[in-house]
């Protein structure tokens, strides 16, 4: 006797998830309530593992175990698959443990055949019905199951609507649709060599593969990884009796929800069609009634249904989402799920569930997707008018929210139009430093190249700016002030609007909704915040960031990139005579302008973060990031500069790296300038002198980054130590600061015990570690990865969820020993990963002491770690 | 009462090295043994460490200490330090726990002053002797202990004999002397403000002081960094009793081995000088005589030499390098140490010595530094030829050996003029894949960039070729056919010389020496197979390299690099064809015309190996190496592949990665386009099957390189197994193979547990673990990695000595965990570090299976691994 891998409805329950899928352990669930659902059976999500497992192949017992199941459904429903007289009709759906709405195939009205379709035409006295349906059934057969295209069979539907001079299918009678079915089983027969099934046995076995087959689409891979499914789950196969709605006027169908998905408020919502199916009310032929008419024409299936909506509710203390069909006046759920809703509805319903005591504030906090919260804090496009759109290219999601615009296809441009007012999008290759403020006066950047830690990523995050990157569909002609999107020509100054949230990329304007924060929002948070151990920091460059942060919840600056501070037009300069200089002498000169252009950035952000701890990270990027590479600009430059064309040419020619990420920067440049780090302490540490003297209390955090090797950072912080205790010591007032590092190569990480005897403490930067720890290039992996989605490899994108086997490994490792030799050592993680749910998490069980992300991902943050909190 | 600092001569001997350093040891272990030493003491190399700890300064506590011994010394010597009439006179030694020679500071004639320079005349009676004897002193103390250069006072001394129309110093007689240290006296007042030192306790501190910080000056950490010497050691000080071979014909110095340094022949060697100082003998003014001669001068000293030479090396077992001196017929011993010698005489000295039961065997395999066995395989420039020739620029030593020639700037005219018999030095920027056929032709090769393994190194290495890489001093024009060698003009064809054991270019041709295989090696190479436990096998890419491999003992081919096979003309055409392709069918296409040829060149290294094991690694670089990058070239290589330039120039651009390094490249390639690992499979298995059915036995292992994830690995390894097993089964013929990988990615070796449930062996590539594990693009690290070398941040280059404390972790690890999943693993290690005898020594430690590096060390890791296996 070999494993069950098929089970009735009647056998399952709600908690059997993993191996029923949602779908059908809810309809265990309903028939367990009493609940009228048409019975059937479901193969388990085990049968799909095997059926990979098997080389794509259904064993023989399996098989032999689905004929067994037909048999007991034929008795249970007293119908009899392929019987003239009383013919079983069935649907077979996937369903996985987690929704996966849409992503996966549906074969509907299983079981006809040419004489069968007489008998459903007899039953329902109804031919134009049954041939129908028929015809549907060959049409999804054929698609789902064979791979012929639908549109193969449109085209014969439209050739039969020319020849009898019709526009509508509805217009198309009984012989019609008979006439359809011949043509459509020939065409079958054409491709395919052999005729249309007939078997109503076999058509199963196949839909059941099909379905089986449909988990590893193209785009249930891609949905899984973005919403972190893993590939080993496999979905389930529901077969279930159909029921028709379209049986009469006392028939019909229609989907309803407990709450207004859009904004939580506590009332039925939904709508119905009588005389339909499923499919009539999503094509939009026919324009369905409010849930609430029902109430009028079938008073009592209306009360019924009513009662049902409101013991399931109560029942999964949550708000559902149901199916129902009505057929020949009675009612039958064919689905109840949690509903799909918006973040602001989620919000809503959690609290009131609370206040309802359907729910504990634990579980309400458990209820709410972290990453939803985006969308509460950016604007997201309106979806009704986003469904008219077609897609025209897709990108990385980099950083959230929707924008339209007029594109400009350099910073300049994109500055001077905004300035007129103009909504602008900038579309780049990809962006440069040099790029900050064209960026910032841009409502969306899109980027032909990069990934999710890209230049244009980083930085639009950090600015909570809709950015989409690395965008394969643009064909960039930037000397023409144009390019091609997915084949369509873009001209300087056309609209197209960008989703930072999907990575989809339309033309022309789509309108966007507004930010909501509602009430619910603050006493949602406020919960998360008494739960949560871990605490919260923001990646903010300037004041205005660390304000931002502050607003969203953050209870300090993790990571403040200084280098940021070196862009604007007045700073560049004297940076770039720091990096042309010959002598220590010429480059302190050099960096006595930068000092109180830097000193008063610290004070800005000491002082909007009152009092908060400050993680200020030293000069990072290679130096060449900073000067220019065409010729001509560099003979501008020159002339700028007061120095010859050929000196700066060869001075940017020294500082090419073949591999600049793995190159002369970070801490490698104070062991190089010394006096690059001695500017910076100054500036640091005289900022906070200043600002304590207004009565503030900073402790400043001087981060050391890129450090791999224990002496190395001894070397630094020696002439930070020095540099800053002699400032002190001038001052005569008392200062306390902070020197550590930020841990980010991997042997910074094996060797931690030994840089915990100079760091005070570890901030974990996580997209470098990513990157060495892989050996993928952040800004070139997006192009290989592709293939490993596709083949299953990765399941997601390492740069966005902490990849907890290899790099989580190093990094507890590393707090481990870091903590062995500094018992009282402070951690923290200040990656992109800061801000993923799944990654925090992990932060929380390894103990850290803080996470810390841009600014707008600071309330999914909070929200995470007392999630991870709650399940600790 | 403090630690202990200072000791006599007669408080010491050779087993306290450590503390004494080389040279103090061993006056005290000649004390000992009763021979004639001038007598002191010994300032440890601890109070060196202490110095340094205490911020360079020397503790009260030891100054006293030091007076003391003076006060020891004096009695002993039965001389006053600073007395008119009976002056100690001193030298003042550096001498560390490992000799390096002429590394750090000396100063003789200490003690003397405008007093005691009279006494000295007196005691000599010899003004001219005095006054010289002083003025050197000041000569020599301004310059090591005060930093006023030597060449300040050639400047006064030239001056002095213009006024007196004479042209040597020889020709100064005591008046002039004497005028000279007068206005050295007044040079060195107006330098410093104050008068020259005149008390000769305070002359000591200060050059005990200088000693110790010559430790720390540029070549020191130089030579430290060539010959893995730890900063933490510091130096001791020898304060010796002076004693004077220049007080008349009964007087005379000189230096003596026991066995011939260059040969190894037995019998003394050496040469003497009556009547003068060391530096005379150095100086070259005078020619010495050989030391044979001594015994018709001073038949009696003589033998008492010959009685202690003899006693010495039977005392130390091995040759001796002695100075003596002999003052007024009496003989003193200044030091003796083991003798350097060159790799020839190295190999007869040791067995010989194990002829002469002096020496074990294994006491002789550890007496001979693997490395000098690179000498032995390489032509060497002549010395004495090197010293009269200055060097022009120093680059990395990225392949041993030495080579003249003339001049070529591109790998086409290095091919051309090498065709007409002229030998020829390629000079290259840096080198790519395309130059390889100049490479091949050239005498040696040199690059202004890279780094140890940068693309010019390990092409280099691999064909046994003498490379300078790095060549900061090169400023290139290649336009111009020039360039510019610390600042000297070089055209194409001039001559220049390269020397890959030391770095060093010189202007113009130096002799070089032949390749010199003594009797002597065979025999000591077998007795190191014989005590070795590691296997040593070679890095190899075609045939002659396997068969050059094998004549060195390489035990099977560790890595074979495939895409060397590719760069040929007529390969690479097909290689193109293959990258430009739109679709699998097009790139199988493309991969059919290499098949033939990758097919034969695996069959030549089959039959070369003999039934070695040979690892084939699978295509590893990024593609975008196989295509040209200037316009010109694209437009010359479209119009060859018939495809339009802007076609071409598209799919460069679309290759362009920013850290290539990173980028899509090793099995990444084979995720992506399984079809190339499909083509290499077959032209393996074919091979083996070719080879085998004409009467060899290989299993060919085939390695999957840049793996990150098991699951990475598994695809590849499936797409492999399957190719190879259809071949195989369809030939008829029985076949093992065994499918593995590089591990050299950090996550492979956290995760080595998985990656072993694939990998039937794992091949350590440490030059790409190291650069991820560190950060460190080894292409760009040279810049910045000079800084942390004269920092004393790192005392070697992680690329050429294994980082034991990081990188060896995660190799340790990787085995372990590697061995718990699969417990018959084969482990091996194929990065520059298996040539490397440290890094061998710590393979054989972990128990690693074997290390493979270029053919040309494969006898230097065959030795280093008997050396661990005795120390073991």
């Amino acid at each position: 006797m070999g494993k069950k891998y098929v089970y009735l409805f009647s056998e399952g329950n709600s908690s059997m998830r993993d191996i029923l899928g949602g779908k059908g352990s809810n309809l265990a669930e309903m028939t367990l309530l009493g609940m009228p659902v048409p019975q059937g059976f479901i193969i388990s999500t085990e049968a799909c593992t095997k059926y990979y497992e098997d080389n794509e192949t259904i064993s023989s017992d399996l098989e032999q175990e689905i004929y067994s199941y037909i048999s007991i459904m034929e008795d249970i429903n007293k119908k009899k698959f392929g019987d003239v007289n009383n013919p079983l009709l069935v649907s077979v759906r996937s369903g996985a443990r987690a929704s996966m709405p849409g992503m996966m195939d549906t074969i509907l009205n299983l079981g006809l055949n040419d004489e069968v379709v007489q008998g459903l035409a007899a039953l329902t006295g109804n031919q134009r019905f049954a041939y129908d349906s028929y015809r549907r059934f060959i049409q999804m057969f054929s698609d789902v199951v064979m791979g012929i295209e639908k549109k193969r069979f449109e085209v014969i539907i439209d050739k039969v609507k020319k020849e009898k001079g019709v526009e509508n299918d509805i217009e198309l009678d009984a012989e019609d649709m008979k006439r359809l079915v011949k043509e459509f089983k020939d065409y079958y027969k054409s491709i395919k060599g052999e005729d249309f099934p007939t078997d109503a046995k076999k058509q199963l076995i196949e839909a059941v593969k099909a379905v089986f087959r449909s988990w590893n689409n193209d785009r249930a891979i891609v949905y899984r990884r973005m919403n972190d499914i893993p590939s080993s789950w496999g979905t389930a196969v529901c077969v279930q009796a159909m029921v028709f709605g379209n049986m009469g006027i006392t028939s019909g169908t229609g989907v309803a929800f407990t709450r207004d998905p859009a904004t939580g408020e506590k009332k039925l919502y939904g709508e119905f069609l009588l005389n339909a199916q499923g499919e009539d009310v999503v094509a939009g032929i026919r324009t369905p009634q409010p849930i609430s008419a029902l109430r009028d024409v079938m008073p009592e299936v209306f009360n019924q249904f009513i009662e049902i909506a409101a013991k399931l509710e109560n029942h999964y203390r949550d708000m559902q989402d149901m199916e129902f069909t009505i057929e020949n006046g009675k009612l039958y759920m064919l689905q109840t799920r949690n509903g799909k809703r918006t973040a602001a509805a989620a919000l809503r319903i959690a609290v009131d569930l609370v206040n309802e005591k359907m729910l504990t504030i634990d579980e309400a906090l458990l209820k709410v997707e972290p990453k939803q919260l985006d969308a509460l804090l950016h604007p997201q496009f309106v979806a009704s008018e986003l469904k008219k759109i077609p897609v025209v290219g897709t990108g990385i999601a980099a950083s959230p929210g929707a924008a339209y615009g007029r594109v400009y296809f350099n910073a300049e441009s994109a500055k001077a139009h905004a300035a007129q007012k103009e909504k602008v999008i900038l579309v780049r290759l990809e962006t440069s430093p040099e790029d900050i403020e064209g960026m910032y006066a841009s409502e969306g950047i899109l980027t032909a190249r990069g990934g999710k830690t890209s230049h244009a990523a980083v930085v639009a995050r950090g600015m909570g700016k809709c950015c989409v990157v690395g965008c394969g569909a643009i064909e960039m002609h930037e000397s023409e002030r144009c390019c091609e999107i997915g084949g369509n020509l873009v001209r300087e100054g056309d609209y197209i609007s960008i989703d930072g949230s999907t990575g989809n990329v339309y033309l022309g304007s789509v309108p966007t909704t507004d930010v909501t924060v509602s009430g619910a929002f603050e006493t949602f948070m406020s919960w998360a915040d008494e739960r949560r151990v871990l605490r919260v920091r923001a990646n903010a460059d300037n004041s205005a960031d660390a304000a931002q942060a502050i607003k969203f919840g953050a209870e300090g600056v993790g990571l403040c990139r200084t280098e940021h501070m070196f862009f604007d037009t007045d700073r560049i300069a004297a940076m770039r005579e720091m990096i042309v200089s010959k002598t220590p002498e010429q480059r302190r000169h050099a960096l006595g302008k930068l000092l109180p252009m830097q000193r008063s950035d610290f004070e800005g952000i000491f002082k909007a973060m009152k009092g908060y701890p400050v993680t200020i990270r030293f000069l990072d990027p290679p130096l060449h990031e900073f000067l220019p590479n065409e010729d001509k600009e560099i003979r501008e430059l020159a002339g700028e500069m007061g120095i010859s064309f050929d000196n700066l040419k060869a001075t940017i020619i020294s500082l090419h790296e073949q591999n600049p990420m793995m190159g002369h920067r970070g801490c490698r440049l104070a062991v190089s300038y010394p006096e690059i780090a001695e500017m910076q302490t100054r500036a640091v540490i005289e900022a906070a002198i200043n600002v304590n003297n207004e009565g503030y209390e900073v402790i400043p955090e001087i981060m050391i980054p890129l450090v791999c090797d224990v002496k190395e950072l001894r070397y630094v912080k020696n002439v930070i130590v020095k540099t800053a205790d002699e400032i002190i010591k001038s001052s005569g007032v008392k200062l306390n600061y902070k020197v550590g590092t930020m841990l980010e190569i991997p042997r910074a990480a094996l060797t931690a015990d030994e840089i915990a005897t100079e760091a005070e403490f570890f901030s974990f930067g996580t997209n470098d570690l990513t990157q060495m720890t892989f050996g993928f290039s952040r800004d070139d992996a997006g192009k290989y990865l592709d293939f490993y989605y596709k083949q299953n490899i990765f399941e997601s994108d390492p740069f966005g969820k902490l990849d907890q086997t290899g790099v989580g490994k190093l990094v507890k490792m590393a707090a481990e020993l870091g903590r062995s030799s500094r018992p009282d050592i402070k951690l923290g993680i200040c990656g992109e990963h800061g801000g993923d749910p799944s990654s925090v998490e992990f932060c929380h069980n390894i103990g850290l002491n803080y996470v810390s992300c841009s600014p707008f991902r600071v309330p999914i943050a909070r929200l995470a770690a007392a999630q991870a909190a709650i399940k600790g």
